[in-house]
């Protein structure tokens, strides 16, 4: 499939001419803010006032880049382009800039010296563009800010897009990082049959900022013994001559890509028997390449100090800056650009048609498979009635909404579930109905399995950042998953959540690039039902590290029941643009909401649930207030609140008692902080404007506040939530250790009521005994165990 | 140094029916509440109700722990035990119980019948202990329920410990997360001559929970080659049959143990000329050996299904309950036990001396160096008078006080600085005059390196979770340490800090462990100041994540300036069994106190600044209450309230103005929150009890609501902070951006003023008029960009 004719020396020359402009522009790009192309000699003005970038990984990246258009062209093959060095944004600037596709994207970026002064001046200065590759970097799905997850953003891209091939630049100070080092598993989770191929190419250019790189230390020979190992099939290519690296470049790219055309040819012939030793490319160059060599008598090219601004104080040393002149006149712009500043024909010439531009590319923008078939949710709806006495694995139902969805893409697959080996257990195995695990095994291993193929589309790999990075790159290519977790260590990639809602804060502003389907985590293993695994199982954070991302992007449920979650995870499955975090416990709970009941209820994002208080039963004294709120949000949480409103009920008569569920957290902030805040209106008709509200949470108590600041006397909340206390032992002492039991939650009702009620008093001795004898009885007397009870929403002495 | 003379049969024999008796204490804890030695025929009622624990590791555990045992009755060495596999708890309890530690720890537990029916009644127990290896675990640093992180903890373990060998084990679902792909790196980072040596035990047993594992579905050879890549030096052990194994391990080990003592005596006689070629051990041997078959039909021994409780229905099912007794009776506790209960003679003959049990080594409890010796803080105390005038790097003196803590320290080594290759960057340099950084290469490549050396104790990887781990293995062995990150990245290992919360809240609750010297997180290059890096590097997202954490363990420092970090600095560098998070941006700023006023600060959280405000000018008409409280906390935010505070003052001079900065955030939080909480009294005194408190705040603005929860009147005040708005623009621009610049804490500060004041109409239309003309400035002229000025606190204006 290659054009296997043999580079002639001029064409290599034309390449190196082009890496030249590359170059050329990433240099101008860091430096100038006037002169774009040296027509006047150049002076102190033409520098920007602040310099800052990355100059070091620049020209290794362009010089991939240079070589990939090479083998597009020849093949016609469609490459993303994953840059891991981020940092070196110039130089990808630079080469979708001569491709054409950034004046496209930004037409006053033109191809032209007016274009050229745009692109120089407004790189890294305030109202302009980004030092790192970014959202705004046409061709990119991938922020190289916090380093770690090229490779795995790359392997998402591929899967189930076979004829993509994501070529991935890992820098060498990348490679450190534990996440790229888990990626290099990729081709055991690849199906060439179906899947695309993910090209590494592994820069090393020996230093990270300051110093040097662990495999930067390393011999050639241990690095591709390394890559071997893992699995890959490395070529070395390695050097600080341009022509002779330019010639092995090229070998590399050819036979790395005959290659990957001949592991699929075989596979999708006579299927996929193990894993594939996918090519990979080793290639160690000069940091800094090309740039000074040395700066006040100090090494620089080849060393960390060409890590960013290389030459630091052009404007006022008249030495560094006649440095830089020649340094930019090195390239021979005269010879790169025209009298129009456009790039020179002869090398135009060596770029893809705009078809198969690597900034172009649509994968990159999100364009991917259609909208996703999400079914129906009515068939998987259990019923709830009686209210609290049916007890249903919550995430059950979903499991088989998530099976029906495989089936109904199985002929054009576009949605996969990420989980790191939870699936069961998270009670979602309904989906081994329609699919496997995928792993690609030897076939002798194979065997031994269970529900474990090549052909799988359930990813399972004990990685947090492998299963979240992997599917942010499924999701950026325009396709639909789910990760599923445990909720203490979905903490594990926090980070990353945190950082593809900046991404997505900032592409949805861009009106070239597609909405992509939602990153949907799905937290079960809650903090409250990890009484087994004890207290670092035991974690709710994640919900706080997205509280604070902007509303324009995250979205937090807590839906109380199956039926809620089918609700919320029908409408999460389809949307776009967003991070939602779904949270719910795995284990049998009550149900309490019919499917219309539950989609009523998601939609509006709180609800009274008038069975569950009194208040048509009670006259109001003084208009419809209630004595107090009992408000509630997430599944145990909501047993507890049900329980204690159902104490309340039975000994207090009198007391009117409003139950609130909340099963969007998000209503609770003021409507100028999130799009879903209720408005004041629907806040006070749901809370009132001043009666007291006892409010169990799911998560951690104080976290709430953030939320509720902004509303009417939000000192008026007296929230319980987990408290950062926890071992291991049953369900209901962690409600206990934690002050959230349904004791505690009618205590705090009870004193906080105006009213002196029949009852109250007797039913305040009675909780208080009722606690102590828990402690007792579990602090002191496991010795002689009796049976662990869940104890049901009603109370077990009644 | 071995005893090279070859194991008898007997011998190993003798160690096999150790190996009986660790699995069936094994066993007897995850079923038995009594009849701990099956003295009785096995009924329902002697099996615990509640059935949950992890079989399947924990042969390979006790397989493992028999052996090292074994090297160190015959050769003294000091073992550190690390288990991956955390959840494999039952096994490390019954061998620290089998060695008499666990009895030592636990008089309640004692090596008698009492004791046994304790042990295994007690084992996931609602008011027992953890079913997985914890703090409460005799011999433990390490919680093995968040994984990843084993064989960071035993790398940063050995460091400065040169005569302690941690063997660590990993099971092979740990092996794919990323932070353990990364720790195998370690021998680029261990200098043999003064480090102890690690010892990684990768245990396969082929599953996961419920799916395969990618290295166990990989050859013997395959492993192998990826550890030696990785530049180990491994042996597999491999078999189903215990003789066999027994003789191969034992080979293995001693083999191991031979090689680390033959590198040790070579680097410490000729000196370290590149990274050792340490041994590693890869066992492979059937998930839940010498347990069941099969049940019901269903393989389980050498299966998935035997990761938990392979015999899930016991009390209920008699053919379960006849099977699990004949699997606990062959092991023939009759013959390992004697009539007291006591593991019989020759069997306890294989155990350790007591000085040298891995249950009971003192590096495991915390038992390290000495007390650190910070050098008194005054020599790098700034001069910061005026006040705001004098502008310096804010973390550079802590540098130097850093750099004489490794001079203190040289001739017995107990602190190192851990950091993603940031130290330079983070203007903590001054170290490199007292040591070089860590990287043990060959020869030929340290020639072109700069403060790199196999010498060196500044610890440089770009890996977050690689520094945190390796910082916490130095910890818990009881040495100190710093690690300091860019702000936004900290977040990477979030879920660590997290975790060792968790651990520090319960281990300081056990009298036999000591104190560990504190985790000290310095986040440098904040949100505020990564206006160059752009929106991915802005986060301050930590903050929020340890806020909620207990208040026994977490602080959060934000000191204002330089000499309030040497303030903090030598405080939390001495301190013990706390997370301390200190943020400040490593940027020139202004300075505003001398370091004996920062130490008066930073004792009492918060102080009034007196020289800030105008009280003492304005005589108070109703008493001494203010108009307006302007607070701070943090760097950035302090200088904005200062230069707004200089607005109000000059235009406004008769508005009673209070400016408060706060250094330590949990000084906000009610008292009974954490314990560096204001009193009421002391809190109103800063704040009143009534008057609106303008905050400008480092964080989250949102997040500051939950500290101020409980507090008067906590809707007074009006925070406000980071919102998550960022992209590569100027400092300034960042707090516009944010709405925390000068003129929106002035507009904000005259809309909460009660009074009608002379000049604040004039005022808030400069401020109005300032800001329309910095935004036009930058988001619509960056195409005749002017110089870009770092605005000082005083108005530029002016």
């Amino acid at each position: 499939m290659v054009d296997s004719a043999r580079d002639t020396a001029e064409d290599l020359e034309l390449l190196n001419r082009y890496w030249a402009a590359a170059n050329y522009l990433t240099v101008a790009q860091i430096y100038l803010q006037d002169n774009p192309l040296l027509r006047e000699p150049l002076r102190p003005g033409h520098i920007k006032p602040r310099l800052l970038g990355h100059w070091g990984t620049s020209p290794g990246i362009s010089l991939i880049y240079a070589h990939l258009n090479r083998v597009i062209r020849r093949t016609g093959a469609h490459v993303l382009f994953v840059t891991g060095p981020g940092h070196g944004g110039p130089a990808v600037v630079a080469n979708t800039y001569l491709e054409g596709t950034y004046s496209e994207v930004y037409p006053e970026v033109g191809q032209d010296l007016q274009g050229l002064r745009r692109l120089v001046r407004q790189f890294s200065t305030p109202g302009g563009i980004s030092s790192h590759v970014g959202p705004a970097t046409p061709g990119s799905i991938h922020e190289g800010g916090e380093l770690g997850y090229s490779l795995m953003h790359a392997t998402g891209a591929v899967m189930d897009n076979p004829e993509l091939i994501a070529a991935c630049v890992v820098g060498d100070g990348e490679a450190e990082t534990g996440p790229l080092e888990a990626s290099w598993k990729a081709p055991n989770f690849l199906n060439a049959a179906r899947d695309g191929a993910v090209l590494p190419i592994l820069h090393l250019n020996g230093y990270k900022i300051s110093g040097p790189t662990v495999l930067g230390c390393r011999t050639d020979a241990e690095v591709a013994a390394l890559l071997r190992a893992q699995g890959w099939e490395p070529v070395v290519v390695s050097g600080d001559d341009p022509g002779a690296v330019h010639r092995s470049m090229a070998a590399a790219m050819d036979g790395a890509y005959g290659r990957i055309r001949g592991i699929q040819a075989e596979a999708r012939e006579q299927g996929v028997t193990g894993p594939a030793r996918w090519p990979a490319i080793v290639l160690r160059t000069p940091k800094g390449w090309t740039g000074p060599r040395e700066v006040d008598g100090q090494p620089v090219e080849g060393s960390f100090r060409s890590h960013q601004v290389p030459l630091p104080t052009v404007r006022e040393n008249p030495r560094h800056l006649a440095q830089l002149e020649s340094w930019l006149r090195s390239y021979r712009p005269e010879k790169l650009f025209d009298d129009d500043g456009r790039l020179v024909a002869e090398l135009a010439a060596l770029l893809p048609d705009a078809p198969l531009r690597m900034g172009a590319l649509p994968a990159s923008r999100g364009i991917g498979g259609g909208e996703l078939p999400v079914p129906d949710a009515g068939p998987y709806a259990v019923d709830a009635m009686p209210r609290g006495q049916v007890k249903v694995h919550s995430t059950a139902p979903f499991g088989e909404l998530l099976r029906d969805t495989y089936l109904q893409t199985a002929d054009d697959p576009r949605f996969r579930l990420f989980c790191p080996d939870e699936t069961n257990s998270n009670r979602l195995g309904a989906v081994f109905e329609a699919t496997d695990r995928c792993l690609v095994v030897p076939e002798q291993a194979a065997g031994t399995l269970e529900h474990v193929s090549a052909d799988g589309r359930v990813m399972e790999v004990l990685s947090e950042h492998l299963c979240q990075g992997w599917l942010e790159g499924y999701l950026l290519t325009g396709r639909y998953g789910l990760f599923a977790s445990y909720e203490a260590f979905a903490m594990v990639s926090a980070s990353m959540t945190i950082q593809h809602a900046k991404w997505l804060q900032h592409s949805r502003d861009l009106p070239w690039r597609a909405p992509v389907p939602s990153l949907n985590i799905l937290l079960t293993s809650t903090c409250w039902r990890n009484d087994h695994n004890g207290f670092s199982h035991q974690g709710p954070g994640l919900i706080d590290s997205v509280l604070s991302l902007s509303g324009s992007v995250v979205r937090v449920y807590l839906p109380p029941d199956a039926n809620s979650l089918l609700a919320v995870g029908e409408h999460v499955l389809k949307s776009k643009d967003y991070v939602n975090l779904v949270v719910i416990d795995k284990q049998e709970h009550p149900q309490y909401l019919s499917l219309e009941e539950a989609r009523k209820h998601a939609a509006a994002g709180a609800s009274v649930w008038d069975w569950a208080g009194n208040e048509s039963d009670t006259p109001a004294a003084d208009g419809h207030r209630p004595d107090v709120v009992l408000a509630c949000a997430g599944d145990v949480p909501t047993q507890e609140a049900l329980a204690a409103a159902w104490l309340i009920r039975r000994h207090v008569p009198e007391l009117r008692l409003r139950v609130v569920n909340v099963i969007d957290a998000m209503a609770l902030t003021p409507p100028d902080v999130h799009p879903h805040g209720l408005s004041q209106d629907a806040f006070e008709e749901l809370f009132t404007s001043d009666v007291d509200v006892v409010m169990a949470w799911h998560g951690y108590a104080r976290a709430l506040h953030q939320l509720l600041h902004g509303r009417t006397r939000p000192e008026r909340f007296h929230v319980r939530g987990y408290n950062e206390q926890g071992t291991t032992t049953t369900p209901f002492d962690m409600v206990v250790l934690n002050k959230v039991s349904r004791y505690h939650l009618v205590m705090e009702a009870l004193r906080r009521t105006p009213r002196n009620l029949a009852g109250a008093e007797d039913l305040l001795g009675y909780c208080e005994s009722m606690l102590r004898a828990h402690t007792t009885y579990i602090r002191e007397h496991f010795e002689d165990m009796p049976e662990v009870k869940d104890w049901a929403w009603t109370d077990p002495a009644n």
